[in-house]
């Protein structure tokens, strides 16, 4: 399993995302579910995968074969929107799928998977979408401004009481960590390293983007202290007197 | 769906629902997943309920029954110890699901449903089961004091940063408070009222029962501190360099 998150905030987007892939308990191994299309001064692109490696990583690899080796085809690299760009990648998995769906319920596999994608194009807002496992996809409003995708549940509450899009994108990282240390904890496929990229809206360019890894000391400051809090406001929380 | 939280703690039992059950959207009731037996001075036993509304109620229903109709045969009411009344609430589950198992499938409803059984029955220590949709069943111990079920991921990583078995009845009842309310806030398949019951071990009677509804004074309290605590908290914790 994988857990991502992306925002799409009044200053820019957030992406994040853990590292954790996993065949059955045994055999659980490390891969990054961020991948970053950038052209400076023109295109900031990411996407995070979650769902079967095989069917996500291949829907991006075809993408970026097809931008190399027919560059006559409509491209990540020369899309003209983001929404030119969630529809390249829906297809992309729509694609792969159809070469392995079969193969895979043969085996009993789940055959789906889906990414967050979002990023900004010169001429366009930052815009940011969630494409389906089917290759379909919606994209974030104000109202609406963060997905998730993978192990969702046990990092959404917090998002879903602190996250709008006036929300800073130094507070939204603070709450995005303690969302997947949540889920890291609670949950065993999701794990470390950590991948982060804050974009800034209207830069163009990639200039903050961290990898933190377990014994991150940063990363281990932000547990500790938030592990204190949550338990300093619960014994703070006053008690009724029927529970005595 | 449902949400539902059982703890045996040194101080003994407490137990903790939601009150929420929907056929589709649009046919949203509420439904208590509690159920209490109690003669005192000789045995508490609780269950609560998550799955198939209809066979869970039966399969307690049906003990009900045989309990009245057939007082020769074993029954929640006369069981010696909490693994008897556990294998029975399994039996019954069995029983309903074999009856009713085949005509659910056939219009696409999910068999499945499952009970957290928790009580003390004199002579025995305070026990705490979760019998599974299958009738098989675990107990809880002193490494892994609480069971959920239902839609349980929401609310985990509360209770898996707090409780213990050292934990206070008071303080497990706050956190059980803020896993059910984070859980309703994310998930509309779980409502209020929350009904609790807090046993305290050895003294086989059901004194600390309560029903929280959606406006209670006390329950908004808790909400809205623990709403303003976190908030706090994430203002708090320090930044990095390179979220600047």
């Amino acid at each position: 399993m994988t857990y991502c998150i992306g925002l799409n905030l009044d200053e820019g987007l957030l992406f994040a995302s853990d590292s954790r892939t996993n065949a059955g308990v045994d055999d659980v191994r490390r891969a990054t579910k961020m991948r970053v299309f950038a052209d400076a001064g023109q295109r900031v692109i990411v996407t995070l995968s979650a769902g079967n490696l095989s069917l996500t990583q291949n829907a991006l690899n075809l993408l970026e074969h097809r931008a190399k080796h027919a560059p006559d085809q409509p491209s990540i690299h020369t899309a003209t929107s983001m929404f030119e760009v969630a529809t390249l990648v829906g297809d992309a998995l729509r694609e792969i799928r159809r070469r392995d769906e079969a193969y895979l319920r043969s085996s009993g596999i789940d055959p789906s998977g889906s990414f967050i994608v979002g990023g900004q194009i010169q001429g366009e807002p930052p815009r940011l979408f969630l494409v389906y496992s089917e290759g379909n996809f919606i994209e974030s409003a104000p109202e609406t401004p963060w997905f998730q995708t993978g192990e969702i549940k046990f990092g959404k509450p917090i998002l879903d009481r602190v996250v709008t899009h006036r929300t800073s994108l130094e507070e939204a990282t603070k709450c995005a960590l303690v969302s997947l240390d949540s889920t890291m904890r609670s949950n065993l496929s999701v794990g470390p390293p950590i991948d982060l990229l804050l974009y800034r809206r209207d830069t163009l360019a990639v200039t903050q983007r961290q990898r933190l890894n377990d014994d991150d000391e940063y990363l281990n400051l932000v547990r500790r202290q938030w592990n204190d809090s949550l338990r300093s406001a619960l014994t703070h929380l006053p008690s009724a007197d029927w529970m005595r």
